[in-house]
């Protein structure tokens, strides 16, 4: 008799998380009385919950809190097809012994791809220069481009920051990394530099942020710091916009001394019409990194696999615990 | 008694290719009785070729044609610390038994790590979704962005494009290439499928040219090629502009059913104001995939290595014959 799970999260995102020949798989390891995904946890809801052994969440799950655990006693595992579990998950369920999974790894892989391929372009100052070339501006070519020698200072060694740091030591460069709970040895095994956060700043011409989004990361970056940061140095954030003084970096960039690709900013969306839209030397993306349109699947692929090696009896390879959940992204 | 060399190129390039530590290297290869460098074979300059062995050149090298080469009795080598050596060296340089090197090579791998930047990016619809967000408005999001499965059509098995192969293949992309001088062998050991150019163009999410510019591959993807692109994909050139009809082109871009990031143009520079600098959907950079600020160095790195194995009576890896002339880039 296989255990009775229930997938909740927005009808929206549902058939790129979990397609049918996933679905399909996943029907292998539960009895899904319900295959639609649940939104809400409404009376009707609730009361389905009762023999409910796993619950297959991701965007849009609603919170989890006691009176949902209430109508679940069975529960055992809340598998999350998606990254931060950090707004669906109370820490009531880690009380009650439920298992929870992530599946930010399943996301930091496309990040860090798409944080490597900023690297590459803006130390070519190829958005720069793109953007000049388009307002019918001669570009104006300076020593400080090209890729050749940079220093890449990444900060936070999380499971994003380790990804990137490993391509770009595969890619050559030499890269300090800062981070509070890594030791010298930890980096080294990386290839990376443990280097103290003010020094990256004054060493790299590329520094990169992957540090997760807490109270003490707010403005981690501040005037202070980037003004740390050398002459032509490029700012790059895919992680969390609050982790930089948004007027502190626009005023930076405005002067011409640092340019800044963001994929994530603070506020978010940047209102139209934000200065650091207007110059040339800003790259800015609309949050979109992390898995994107046909990547996904790798979400509900990697939950999934969760289900199965949880039923397996294998340890879960994205499990969450409780002291985690404060220093999540 | 070390043969003597003269060094030829643009005085404002001199000092990216060949910095003080290359020319103090070199100069223990050759006898440089003049290490600045000649930007035109004036009858002075004629004068003092009478001994030289070897011309190392670089970009707004004064072309090397009969009249140079009867001052220069005693010349055995061009080495040329750039790409192409069309401009400069005259046919009549290989009759005369003169060998002639590139630093293609070193100019290739720049280049790819470029393209496949823009390709990653690209993918994810990074450039369309910057451009509408800088511009207030709300990306539309669509199911065809994101990497994952993409099939990559390479066009060219170049120098360049067999780098964009290698590094697509490790980045796990299938890749078809379309390249009438290779065979299915060499295409598997390239890890990429040999595929005919119609019907390459028909099965890829992405194509991305790497052919050499020449009569024959003028327009090589022009307008019937281009229509038969999917819906969705994204053309990708930083090889040289004529390679693409840019007017039809322009026109599949402006209907949005197909994107293109573009390093070189036909026009080039594309001029101010050309429709396809006001489109969402096509990123435009000035001919700056190549090695660029710091990178120049490789160059003058490379032809320096270049003499140094053609003095020790080793064979030259960039070495450029006669009747390669006709189909190089």
């Amino acid at each position: 008799m296989q255990p009775v799970g229930m997938i909740a999260m927005s009808p929206k995102v549902a058939p790129g998380v979990l397609p049918e020949d996933l679905l399909d798989r996943l029907a292998r390891s539960l009895r899904l009385p319900q295959t639609d995904p649940v939104e809400r946890f409404d009376d009707q809801t609730l009361a389905s919950l009762a023999p409910v052994e796993v619950l297959l969440t991701s965007w849009s799950c609603p919170r989890i809190d006691a009176r949902v655990l209430d109508a679940a006693p069975r529960l055992r595992a809340v598998v999350h097809a998606a990254g931060s579990v950090k707004a669906h998950v109370d820490p009531e369920v880690f009380t009650r012994g439920v298992l929870v999974s992530s599946a930010a790894d399943a996301n930091a892989d496309p990040v860090a791809d798409f944080t490597v391929a900023v690297i590459t372009l803006a130390g070519k100052r190829g958005f720069r220069h793109a953007k000049a070339y388009a307002a019918g501006k001669v570009p104006s070519f300076d020593e400080r481009r090209g890729n050749d020698g940079r220093v890449i200072g990444v900060i936070g060694a999380s499971r994003i920051g380790r990804r990137v740091i490993t391509r770009l030591i595969a890619a050559g460069y030499r890269v300090l990394i800062s981070d509070p709970y890594l030791d010298v040895v930890d980096a080294a095994g990386l290839g990376a530099e443990l280097t103290e956060l003010d020094e990256l700043c004054q060493a790299c011409d590329v520094v990169t942020v992957h540090a997760p989004q807490l109270p003490s990361t707010r403005h981690l970056l501040d005037e202070r710091r980037l003004a740390l940061l050398p002459d032509g140095a490029i700012l790059i954030n895919t992680a969390r916009g609050s982790l930089v003084d948004t007027d502190a970096l626009a005023r930076e960039c405005a002067n011409g001394r640092i340019d800044a690709c963001l994929d994530v900013t603070d506020p978010e969306p940047l209102p139209p019409g934000h200065p650091l839209f207007q110059l040339d030397n800003v790259w800015i993306t609309p949050h979109m990194a992390g898995v994107q349109g046909r990547e996904v699947r790798r979400l509900g692929e990697y939950a999934v696999a969760e289900v199965e090696r949880l039923l397996a009896g294998e340890p879960l390879l994205g499990r969450v615990y409780a002291d985690q959940l404060a220093l999540l992204a």
